[in-house]
């Protein structure tokens, strides 16, 4: 039921369930009962959304009591798979990647775990980051089949970044998390989600930019 | 006039500008020229529009020629204040503030320089992260203060970043790069910027979730 339920949840749902998540888990006392209206008035939303964005995980509330804090974090990363362990490949052993790698930033919270990196530059190739060696760009397509790894994280060069999408594509990967400035050209049925971090700095930068001048 | 003009960038446009640098910075060839219809081929857009975008910067194309590669690739990153410093106030020596401070990953491209971090955890106080001293929160704002820091990095756990943001504001910061999966609230006039990594992986896994088990 889940899985059908969440083939038809709208990317804006998606969007919004982990700022729930973030705030249900800064809740001091867990114990607690909480409400839609009390998530909606802390994002400053409409407590119908927020009901309906909670109810495409499948969870039942009580009227008037709501939800048990605890059940409905573990529905919620239930629903968002990150209680699952997604095994995932890294293009790109330079400043983001290593970080990416060597932090594991995203392993224990949300499931994400790299388990092999490739890189174009020789000079890294065949050295260790992170207890990982560095492997070639071209053992992406071949490894990612045998090993059956389902997410290709892209941290390359933006001149790089659609040829390794193409390898990682060619070898099974179904969904890309893209760090790179670029627009990816995929099949229809690729997972293409941008993390654009460089975007977000540049509005920030922009607006700032602007208020200093002004 | 360029002042002028930011002030009144939509955030669409803010958030397009980067897509195009990243484009024109991996064109093998930048002696040539190039026109709005190939950029706005390459990421399927409407050319009238990015040659709206375009023209927000300042710079003019030539009819049937278009602009000068390098020259657009400059007047872009001028517009963006990427080509300046900006000096930050870092909160959070975690995993994800490690990495932003460790590998500067925004300092040579986009100018984002983080010249203090701080945190709550008493264990990392008065130790050095890539050769910044670690200091007490409750610094951040005489130290913002007296720096005159116009910007603050919030990758901080989730019950403290509205503090944080408080404490950065008090000491006279007006944009906040928020990490954190909370919504801040802050007084009329300061930028906040989301960078929602864990937002945009929410979305990725939330799909494959799906595919994987339909």
């Amino acid at each position: 039921m889940n899985d059908l339920k969440i083939r038809c949840t709208p990317e804006p749902t998606l969007r919004r369930l982990p700022l729930y998540l973030g705030f249900l888990k800064g809740i001091s006392d867990r114990g607690r009962n909480i409400s839609c209206t009390q998530i909606a008035n802390e994002f400053g939303f409409d407590p119908t959304q927020v009901r309906k964005d909670i109810a495409q995980t499948g969870i039942v509330g009580t009227a008037r009591i709501g939800y048990d804090t605890k059940d409905l974090i573990l529905q919620i990363e239930t629903f968002l798979g990150w209680n699952k362990k997604h095994e995932a490949f890294l293009a790109g052993a330079g400043n983001l990647g290593t970080a990416l790698l060597k932090y594991n930033l995203f392993k224990d919270e949300y499931g994400l775990d790299i388990v092999a990196v490739f890189e174009n530059d020789k000079a890294k190739q065949g050295t260790h980051i992170a207890g990982r060696k560095v492997l070639p760009v071209d053992k992406i397509t071949d490894l990612a089949r045998r090993m059956h790894v389902p997410i290709g994280v892209i941290a390359i060069p933006p001149e790089a970044a659609q040829s390794v999408a193409d390898r990682m594509i060619e070898g099974g990967i179904i969904g890309i998390w893209n760090f790179c400035p670029v627009a990816l050209k995929v099949p229809e049925g690729i997972i293409v989600e941008n993390a654009r971090l460089s975007t977000s700095l540049a509005v920030l930068t922009g607006k700032l930019h602007n208020l200093l001048n002004a």
